[in-house]
């Protein structure tokens, strides 16, 4: 099974792609699309929207995992983000993926094993399950880690997906 | 020159679609996309996003307009929001059309010619405005007042559309 999974932001965006073969976890590709040097704000949602489609078109992910988001720093921030996780949604609902969403402890108890680890354990934690050479950028580490949380929730799942794709 | 006008909400998105030939204002559609039925949320984006494509198809707008949003009752309730505005906007980047955001103050003052004026004061010029039968739904009325805002605002801009698609 094979997941993307997807860090929003309005104007860094990360993404992982991680698959699992048995018990065993490959790391993919992972990255982070870059916004900011567009000022107009349609424009900005466009390049995540479009380049999470290239990614699933690319890649051909069984589902798409993201952060689920109950508060912000404030309003205006939570506006902005909500844009950005639209079109992340979105990319993944248009290309008939299922979208899995789960809360920041949820990452963290599947990655590190406690729901409150600190952000450095969970990207050590990334680094150590995926054998990468280094420390991923963060926010493509944030991606990575959501992604490593659908494939440890879900062995069920998994394999229910897996016996259907061999018919 | 023909606008689609769009008041984007993770609940209800009002659209409203008017035709400016000469002085003379025409209303073409409005109404509301419903997504309370879904519970799920990212299938409720594709609902406003599917729809809005759907329209734009339909009736090939020229442009598309948004009111901008700086302030929101709660973080939460901002969050929600920008998922559904973000839906929007990538609804309109992605048909290529030019995507313009105006300010409540701008709506109201291009209405009504007064930025404070009150919700049924634009809600009753929308109708005189448009020759409606009756005063719109709500969201699908500020949909329309965004619309006509746009088609006020740029008289240099729709006499050189006008003349370039004359050619």
């Amino acid at each position: 099974m094979r997941i993307l999974g997807i860090d929003p932001g309005s104007r860094i965006t990360g993404y992982g792609l991680v698959e699992k073969q048995g018990n065993r976890l490959i790391h993919l590709d992972n990255g982070a699309i870059q916004t900011r040097a567009r000022d107009d704000f349609p424009g900005r949602l466009q390049i995540i929207y479009r380049e999470l489609c290239a990614l699933i078109e690319q890649f051909r992910p069984d589902a798409v995992a993201v952060e689920q988001i109950f508060v912000a720093k404030n309003a205006l921030s939570a506006l902005k983000l909500g844009h950005a996780r639209g079109a992340a949604l979105l990319a993944g609902v248009n290309a008939d993926l299922p979208v899995h969403e789960y809360t920041a402890m949820q990452v963290k108890s599947a990655v590190v094993g406690y729901g409150k680890a600190r952000k450095e354990q969970v990207q050590q934690m990334v680094k150590t399950l995926l054998n990468l050479p280094e420390i991923a950028q963060e926010d493509a580490s944030d991606a990575l880690a959501v992604a490593i949380c659908h494939l440890h929730s879900n062995p069920l799942k998994e394999r229910l997906t897996a016996a259907l794709s061999r018919r």
